[in-house]
């Protein structure tokens, strides 16, 4: 399947410079979203991983089903105020300022093999904080998979030696 | 499966007096998110429906597993400014003040049959402006379906006489 064909590019959004890629198309696609779900639940199953972390809220899209195709568990990782029990939280940077996300703690344990899905994989700075967040509760992060990944922006450096799978790659801003 | 030994209840959130609903546990068990992905997916072919709209971002969880299931296309449906493409919108009251949902334009055409998809009916006003926004793009609104319905708030009441789907309800606040 020629996923990019479900990967729309919408230049200047959300500002001047930036080309945004739009993954909505291949929501709209039960072939293409069921595509995608096989390929990262191949990936997770290869990891021999037993949770998957996803970030709000595109990450929801394709860690949930990729996780419930592979048949382990799913734990969101959200903003700040939306989950309702004790949680565990990471502060990263951003251009300005810093953001921070949250997991309920007892969504993870020591031991767990965690993979963390994301729609897409541009600095990897999401993608770190939720490493930290899982190995301070003595899990291991043994992958990260994504729909897009975004060469130009080198995330991949910052993962170090996890394996990594990215179904679309694209140069360039 | 007695679904609701998967959702959580917590006393006092987000605020005083109201006990949060949470299906977080579902989504930590595969058996139980394919329990559900069934359950929702035999209602909208039930209805004959197209195309599955949820908000964010928990009726993500629900909504886009069970579209796919049931083999039909799902969109989005998003706080402003996250979408990329040309979007239509609908306000819609809260306690205090207002909130605004947005769809991309092109995710919906004259004739669709939708099923909205969330994980909880309270007092409706989201499946409301949700349909709004349908009805507007000519197409019609053939049901909705959620996990949990609290029926004390009486949200079924705001939907007319649409088909409605709860999987669990609860009583009291």
């Amino acid at each position: 399947m020629e996923l990019n064909n479900y990967i729309a590019s919408i230049p200047g959004f959300p500002k001047e410079g930036i080309i945004f890629r739009d993954i909505t198309p291949i929501l709209a696609s039960p072939k293409a979203m069921r595509h995608v779900t096989r390929k990262l639940a191949d990936f997770i199953e290869d990891q021999d991983a037993n949770l998957v972390l996803a970030p709000e809220a595109r990450g929801f899209f394709f860690g949930l089903p990729a996780a419930v195709e592979a048949d382990v568990a799913f734990a969101p990782v959200r903003k700040p105020g939306k989950l309702p029990r004790e949680v565990i939280q990471e502060s990263y940077d951003l251009e300005y300022g810093t953001d921070t996300l949250q997991m309920h703690a007892d969504a993870i344990k020591p031991g767990d093999r965690v993979v963390i899905v994301d729609d897409l994989l541009a600095t990897g700075g999401t993608v770190e904080a939720i490493r930290k967040m899982a190995e301070k509760q003595g899990a291991e992060v043994v992958g990260a998979a994504f729909v897009v990944e975004l060469d130009d922006l080198h995330g991949r450096d910052r993962l170090g030696d996890m394996p990594v799978l990215s179904l679309v790659h694209y140069e360039g801003e």
